[in-house]
This record gives C-alpha cells, sequence and structure tokens, in this order.
C-alpha cells in the first residue's frame, strides 16, 4: 500500500524556535481517515534542502503533504521551488490578490500603524505555481496548491489555516489513494495500559496502538486487512468490558447535565492548585454552571475559609478522607455551588511520608441537594505533573460517573469499577 | 560548517499516538550550544527506513543524533540496526545487566503485580553494539551509545531519559565537530516583535531570530562569523534598552523576593480562571508565600466572597478598573495574603461589546502593608488561549517590577513604560 509523506518547512523549527505540532496534527488525522505516515522530514528554509527532499519523496509515489515557505518574506520559497521541480513558473493568483488588496484596505481603515506589514510583501502569497489546483485557504491570505500528478499538496505552516484547509487536503489524498483502512478509536478513563492488555485478546486481524490519556488510555485499532465487521465487534466489545469508562470527555457530558438540570458545580483545590478550575474556564461558557472556586494551598485557607475543622486537621491531617470531604462541604457554602470537589493530596517532591507517600491523593464530592459528602482516595507516584493531571481527572470522571453514567443510581456507582473507591466513612 | 541531523524512531510518533517534543529539544540546546540543525527525520520502527536514512545521513558526515527503539520490546530495534549498520553485533552490557537485575529486586520487594514487566525483556535493555562507546543513563535503563566514526549517538525516546544523558552527548558533539557558533538569548517580557525590530538595528555580523513568549519576545543571537565582541555588545545594548524586561523569568523572581521578606501573595482570576494559582503551584515549595486563592467567576462570588460591592458592579461593570481594585483587596482578606493580583476580563468568544471588546483585560494589583489598590487595563484580542496567558504574565510581570526590579521606589515604576499602565484611579 502507498503510504504519506511529511515535509516540514521552516529554520524556525530546526533552530527550535518552533515546536512542530504539524507532524502530529497531520499524523494523527491521517491515523484516523486510514492513511499511513511514513515519515516526516524537517527541513530549514533552504532552495535546495527542499528540492532534494522533494526529489527523495517523489522517488517513492507516496502522497506528498508539504507545510510551511508561503508566507511573505523572503525566506518563504516554497512557491518558487515548487514551480522550479515542476518545471512550470510563478504567477499571480487573482482570486487570491484580490483577497490580499482587501484585506490591506479594511485594515487601513482601522489601524494608524502599518508597522511590520506592507502589501508587497503580502502579494507575494497570492502567488501559486501555474497548473496546480489551488485549495480555499479560509484562515489565512495564502492559497495551499495541490499537484495530482506527483501527488503532493503544499500549505502554509500555521497550524489554524492548516486546519481551515484540511478537509480539502483530505479530499484530494482520497482521490489521489486507492485504498484506506478502517480504524476506530476508544478513550479508556481510568483504565491502565496493563489493565487494559490483561482484560482483552486483539485478534490477529487487528493492529492496536495505545496513548497514555492524563488518568486512563486511548486505544487505537485498525483492520490490517480492512475487514470492518472484526473491528466495530472488537470495539464493540471492549465498550461492553468498560462501562462507564469510555466517554470521549467526561468532564463536557458532565457540563452538559448541569446545563439541562440547572445545577452549578465549584472545586475546592488543594494539591491540585487551580488547574481544575483552569480546566473548567477553558470550556466557552462555563460560567452559566461555575460560579467559581477556591484554591485553598493552606491549611489556613481549608479552615478559615473552606471551614475544615481544626480538629479534622489534627486527628487526620490535611490529606485524609476527613478533610476532603470537609472541604467539599465548604466549597458549596462559600461558593454557592450545589454539587462540588475537592482535591487534596502530596504532589511532592516533599512532604511524604510512610504512611501518605508522595502520590497520595483523596477526592471528596458534596452535593447540596443529597445532603451528603464522600471520598475516595488514589496513588499516583509518577512525578508532579502526572499527579496534579491524573487527580483532576480522575475527580471529572467521578463526576461524570455519578451524575451522568450512574444518575438517579447512586447504589450502582458505589459498587462499580470505579465508584467503588468512593464511600461516606473511610 | 558541518551540521547536525536528527532521526526519530517511532511508530507511535508517525502514527500521531504521540507528539514528537524531541526534535524540540535538540534542537534548541543544539542552537544555544553554537551548532546547526539541517534536519530531523521522524520515521517508523522498521529495520529498511532506520537503515536508509542511517545511509542517507552517514554519507553528509554531519553529526547523527537518533532517539528511540531502545526499549524492552520487538519493536525496538536500533542495537540490532546499528549493530548491522556499523557489521558488528549485539553483545550485553554486564553493567548495564546488573542494573536491571538490581531494578527487578527491588520492585519485587515493593510490589506484588508484574503485570506488564518481565526480566527477560527488560534485559533486552542491557544490550548494546559491541565497540561502542557507552553512555550512561541515570535516569532508565537502557545505556545510550556513541559511534565517533560515524559520528552517531543513539539515545533511548523518553525526554526525561535523553535530558539524564544530554551532557555527554554534547561533549560527544564537541569532541566530533570542529567549529562551533557564538549565540545568546535575551528574554523580552512587554514587549512585541514589532516594538523590538522598530528600536534595534541588528548588526549585520549577527544573525537572529525571535520566538514569541506568552506575553513577550524572545530574541535568539548568534555571530555568523563568530565574533564574540559584536554579539556581546550589542546583547548589551538590548539589556540596557529594555530595563526591567528582560528577566529570564520574572515570577520565579518574585517568589524569591516573597522567601526573603517572609511575605505572602494570592490570586483573585474571573477570566484566567485558575491559570493563576496553577502556574503558582507548578512551583515546588511555593506553599511557603502562597496559602491559596479564590477563582471568582460569576459576580455573585465577586460580591459574597471577594466583598465587591453591588454599586461597583453596577456603576462599572465586572470588567473595570473599580472592580480589580475591590477584586485585589478582597483577596488578601479573605486568604490572609499579604500581596495580591486580581484579574478580570473578557476571554471571548462572548461577552464584548464596543467599549469592552474581547479581548479587554484589567489587572489589579494590592498591598496589605501599603494599604493601597492600584490597577491597569490591557488589550490581548488574540484568542482566548493567548488571552489567558498574556494576562497572567502581565501580572507576574507587575508583581516583578513593582517588587524586585523597582522595589521602594513606586514612583519610578509607575512612571516607566510598562508601569505607566497601572493608576490608583482611572
Amino acid at each position: 500500500m502507498k503510504g504519506i509523506r511529511l515535509l516540514i518547512v521552516g529554520s524556525e523549527v530546526t533552530n527550535g524556535f518552533t515546536l512542530d505540532k504539524n507532524t502530529n496534527f497531520f499524523a494523527r488525522e491521517l491515523y484516523k481517515n486510514g492513511f499511513t505516515v511514513l515519515e516526516s522530514r524537517i527541513i530549514r528554509d533552504n532552495v535546495s534542502s527542499i528540492l532534494n527532499a522533494l526529489s527523495d519523496y517523489s522517488l517513492t509515489g507516496d502522497f506528498i503533504i508539504m507545510s510551511g515557505g508561503l508566507g511573505p518574506t523572503d525566506d518563504d520559497l516554497a512557491v518558487d521551488v515548487l514551480a522550479e521541480f515542476t518545471g512550470s513558473r510563478a504567477v499571480i493568483h487573482e482570486a487570491s490578490e484580490h483577497r490580499v488588496r482587501d484585506f490591506f484596505a479594511k485594515r487601513a481603515s482601522h489601524t494608524r500603524t502599518s508597522a511590520g506589514f506592507s502589501l508587497d510583501r503580502a502579494l507575494r502569497q497570492a502567488r501559486i505555481v501555474e497548473g496546480c489546483e489551488v485549495l480555499h485557504n479560509p484562515v489565512g491570505l495564502a492559497p495551499a496548491m495541490f499537484f495530482p500528478s506527483i501527488p503532493l499538496v503544499s500549505l502554509p505552516g500555521f497550524p489554524r489555516e492548516i486546519e481551515g484547509i484540511w478537509p480539502q487536503v483530505l479530499q484530494a489524498i482520497e482521490q489521489s489513494m486507492a485504498e484506506k483502512t478502517e480504524t476506530t478509536e476508544v478513550s479508556l478513563w481510568a483504565i491502565s495500559e496493563s489493565g487494559l492488555s490483561a482484560s482483552m485478546q486483539v485478534p490477529s486481524e487487528l493492529e492496536f496502538g495505545v496513548h497514555a490519556l492524563p488518568f486512563g488510555t486511548r486505544l487505537f485499532l485498525r483492520a490490517s486487512n480492512n475487514d470492518r465487521s472484526i473491528l466495530h465487534s472488537f470495539g464493540q466489545s471492549i465498550l461492553d468490558r468498560f462501562p462507564g469508562h469510555t466517554a470521549e470527555n467526561p468532564l463536557l457530558e458532565f457540563i452538559e447535565y448541569l446545563k439541562k438540570t440547572g445545577r452549578t458545580m465549584t472545586t475546592a483545590e488543594s494539591c491540585t492548585g487551580g488547574l481544575g478550575a483552569k480546566l473548567l474556564t477553558d470550556i466557552p461558557g462555563v460560567s452559566a454552571v461555575y460560579p467559581g472556586s477556591i484554591v485553598a494551598y493552606a491549611n489556613s485557607v481549608k479552615e478559615n475559609l473552606l471551614g475544615v475543622s481544626a480538629a479534622t486537621l489534627d486527628t487526620f491531617g490535611a490529606v485524609s478522607h476527613q478533610t476532603a470531604k470537609e472541604m467539599a462541604r465548604g466549597a458549596l457554602s462559600v461558593t454557592g455551588g450545589q454539587i462540588s470537589i475537592s482535591i487534596t493530596g502530596i504532589a511532592g517532591p516533599d512532604g511524604g511520608s510512610d504512611e501518605k507517600p508522595v502520590g497520595t491523593v483523596y477526592i471528596g464530592i458534596a452535593d447540596s441537594r443529597e445532603e451528603h459528602a464522600m471520598a475516595g482516595k488514589f496513588f499516583f507516584p509518577f512525578g508532579r505533573d502526572i499527579f496534579r493531571n491524573a487527580s483532576i481527572h480522575t475527580a471529572f470522571l467521578a463526576l461524570y460517573q455519578k451524575y451522568v453514567y450512574y444518575n438517579g443510581n447512586l447504589d450502582s456507582w458505589l459498587h462499580s469499577d470505579f465508584g467503588k473507591n468512593f464511600t461516606f466513612q473511610e
């Protein structure tokens, strides 16, 4: 089967100023759509480097996706190099020229400065290689180009522009490549890679790959001989095996529940220190269901603001089942939220003990209507960053399972694989 | 001049399961150390792909850095392929075998399960190519290998392991490459790329590149003819031109100030919704100076918890100079912190108006000892993510300048380029 080869052009990447995310975007999208990326080359803005890579690649007959080199500066060489490579010439694309001129006319009416921009330079972006198929760029000024006979598409380097053009690129690939492979993906929250391996036997007709989630595993499946029925029946068996663990995005589903029921939520974070609030407020429009929250890093804030009792802190410590429950209850009364999660644990590198080593975390849930609070203990001894991400996503999964998946059936949830971590009394 | 070529081996990257960050790590480090990366190839775990890339690369005489393929699974092919490529054979490296056996012995005494691990598999990681120079891996089990005659180093794929081995890699490169170029880097907080271009004329002997900071610009300089004196005098002129803007990490310097003076800080965040608290608690040991903070997303929390007056919210709105100051004052009394920042703005996509468009943000600062509060207005109309990062880093820069750079001279700060954005009354 023919594959796809990527060519990322930009000295800002080889000099380390910019992290290349385009390879990953192309690779993910192409895998999902049933195509195989064989290679990605990241090279400098340099005529001979680009020509060398193009000759190497074109000998294979694979589909080439090139990104970068379509900007307005003298370093942007893609049009000229592709003209040379195809034995054609660079010409002005009229529709693009109009777009550039319109853009500059509008811009002039809104701002006084022209620092860093010039119409002459921008008009470089209206150039194409004569004879190419033009792909419309809905986000930026430079059009993309498709050369069916190589086959090759040339795209800008900016991720947002690539995303805008992407549907046309997929069409161009489908037009050029005979075969594609059936694929599917499943998110398995709170299921480790080894937990997954232990409970599944992947049929030999399927290839699989895994990727770590913040707390769980994402499973990628593809039918090596394109057998759609085995792919779908095995995918379904995984969904059946892990009920309540396979939501695409547990937090978003919980937010939808809140919107539908008119309820609100809040958080009381110690060790995750605002990460939960940050992830919540990443979601546009969350203000309708989320009034705000408390970061209670020090015991003084847990006690004075959240109302955790001094006796609890003395007897059980800040990292305990009791404190987690009292933090969750306190967050309800302080913020006016109706459902709350609390997180208190030891992120490290310091602060661990034999009884409560670094990586220990308690997650509390309180509900103003049900008038109860519960908490669960978890252990993520994988460094500060993974610890904090795993902790907050555990809390989000708990909210999703309790309120969405097991909604109205608390007892079933508290007896499920994951829900049984939570108890009213330790 | 000879350059460096990178070879990233891993089907998890070409399939899009994993974002390659190694190219960027190598490229940044090598640029900083005066070397030039000519190309990075990302290829699949496949014998012929690896051999093809090695033969291409070795014809150039450039230094090759290969990462990936040293793990315990059958997909990990680096040792076997390098043995074939060098006409040598794979052998056990005794010191590494001892490390693997020790690791397994210790592990067995701490855990009951051996799911997903086996000693036989792990011993694959003690294999090397006969005749290579072994580079010690202080983080993981697989040693790295150096082949001076190619020249090539073969490294594991995990970023943390690569970082651990990196000093030995730099030594190997310096031993193999005659020349390196002098380079320097400067962070310019609150200075835009166009603001920078307008005020500097880069000498023709220097190459330069820029990279966007969350709020500002990072400038990379390198002496094309290796003229150290021009590099250093131009670098110094940039530092002199932007006093108070060039700290490597303004937040860390402010945290050091707090530790030295025994003071504490807190935050009251609306539009940044916990991002500030998250960035603060990314710093191990920050608990000594940071008791916690308030995320006040809804007006109800601003009013009831932070004590912003209803009259202020009615008259001036939640996104205003007045509200920012009252939020900052409220955070001090609620959390017991001594210095506070507040952030209230319109992240978008909705919520903007003609008077206060999406991207408008007010940043407040209050101080319990100085008994004052001030605020400044900023405008970052660049999408939700950049808006939130720019806002919080603006607040951190304000703390750094007020308390560290201009410490004790409030008047000078309030008359400086950046400080003049802040006023007691709007």
